[in-house]
């Protein structure tokens, strides 16, 4: 059963930053800047707004209330989270790479334009991510803004996502006749820098917001990191189990690829018990927080039982 | 004649930041990243080692003499305008974007590697550019490094650079069938942004960096729109008068697309006038900062005399 409570949050931070993101996505330059041409507004706007669930945000937002992080400063720092996220699925939708038509039930970007325009609404979404942390808006302190700056760089740069997602391609043979060897280690490797990493960064980001102490990011690590593999099996399951009407993208493309998954290494049963695991694992790491750790619990509920 | 005391410059300049680049990209992983994939290290070295003039360095670090700034921090602060350099040629290049199957004399990524290979390199570069400017050894003041942040991202971005590479498009008659008018001030607007922006921010880095007051930023900032446009007009004779062997790609391409340019609109002799007037005006913008400006200075008659 999906936990009710943070359907609510849910609802609400993607109404949050969806005014945002609609505030930031403007053609009206900012100082330092020319006017910004109306295609390219248009296609990040495609790519950003009227869908998503706003997962990394409102885990973000989750983790901020640990530390009693103003909430619009760390919804601030989650829009940079989402440009990078929307920027990987332009990326990762092109022709040379997935080579998919639909995201969330409408036309890729670089079917609804063409993949010229989506090559380059990515790089400005990626782009646009660090002049969001930039903002004194996000933490008055320089010295936190920087800190975001590194995190988020390090989350979606070639030994995070971007990494991730080249290790990925790999695992599909598509440079080289032989396909890599894959075990549950390898398979978890690049799912945890593909996925993992960006999930954790908001976490991460919230916890230099509220300047939390070693151990407690050290114990929001092992819920990150938990809650990352978590997503990423449940992922596998709906691609394995679900129709595209209801996920709203291509799904059995894992099949058709030829990648495995833990579902195909450890049996739908296996894939389920896994997940249920890595879910306690989560909600014990955050245990010494208490009653404010309610948010991040209800979220790794969430992600444990969605079914889209 | 070229400048020879820039010429000396160049190759000094090019020689440290070809050393300091061979020590970023590695697939040594840092802290908060998994190890980095060799393939995806592989494309970023080819892309950004082994070439280049590394203008934008030496006008970042001509720009650091005027204020005394440390010119390791320069450098460094330099190497992430490379990758952002770096990573638009990758992605330029593309076959849905300029389709060139040489850079440099050498087989651009995508030709080298792969399609999906180059995006993902280019990616990592433009992330990486951010983590570069989160090191303490940039500038040891956060304030200083965040300021940096927004620099980067507003000389790249919507308004910047991606900006200006989508209005370049736009100018070929890519996504209508009547290409758009061209007069003088829309072909040097898309310049200004397409290339002069990113020529511009080492410069306003290098201030920054050194805490130059208004007065200064505003003369270095005439300084950099002059350099910049003069830069794209010799670019643009040299494309209109050069050999593929001479400049090591392939040129004639701007008359082939059918892209106004200003050697179009103004013809040879008028754009030589024209990048005449533009380096005296850049020269006399740092004048009131006297023998100190002798790097910038040479700056200028070396774009103005560039043969390659």
């Amino acid at each position: 059963m999906t936990d009710a409570s943070f359907d609510h949050r849910l609802a609400a931070v993607a109404a949050a930053v969806e005014t945002a993101l609609d505030a930031l996505l403007t053609s009206e330059p900012e100082a330092g800047e020319s006017a910004r041409p109306a295609r390219l507004v248009d296609a990040m706007r495609h790519a950003m707004l009227g869908g998503g669930k706003r997962l990394r945000p409102a885990l973000g937002l989750a983790a901020a209330e640990l530390f009693d992080v103003p909430p619009e400063r760390a919804l601030r720092a989650c829009l940079a989270v989402e440009c990078v996220h929307g920027y990987s699925l332009i990326h990762d939708d092109l022709p040379a790479m997935d080579d998919d038509d639909l995201r969330r039930g409408r036309p890729t970007v670089h079917r609804a334009f063409d993949e010229a325009t989506a090559i380059l609404a990515g790089d400005a979404l990626l782009t646009l991510a660090f002049d969001v942390l930039s903002d004194p808006r996000v933490d008055p302190d320089p010295a936190a803004r920087i800190a975001l700056v590194r995190i988020l760089a390090r989350a979606a740069g070639f030994g995070g996502m971007v990494g991730g997602q080249m290790l990925d391609l790999a695992a599909e043979g598509r440079f080289s006749a032989a396909r890599e060897a894959h075990d549950e280690a390898a398979v978890a490797r690049i799912q945890a820098m593909k996925t993992g990493a960006l999930i954790a960064a908001p976490i991460q980001m919230a916890a230099a917001l509220g300047r939390a102490d070693e151990a407690d990011r050290a114990a929001l690590g092992v819920y990150a990191h938990a809650l990352g593999a978590a997503f990423q099996i449940a992922d596998d399951l709906l691609d394995a189990e679900g129709a595209a009407e209801t996920v709203g993208k291509a799904t059995g493309k894992d099949a058709a690829a030829g990648k495995a998954t833990l579902v195909d290494l450890l049996g739908r049963d296996g894939a389920r018990a896994r997940l249920e695991t890595l879910t306690a694992q989560a909600i014990a790491a955050i245990a010494p927080f208490g009653a404010r750790a309610e948010g991040l619990s209800s979220a790794a509920r969430f992600v444990a039982d969605r079914r889209v």
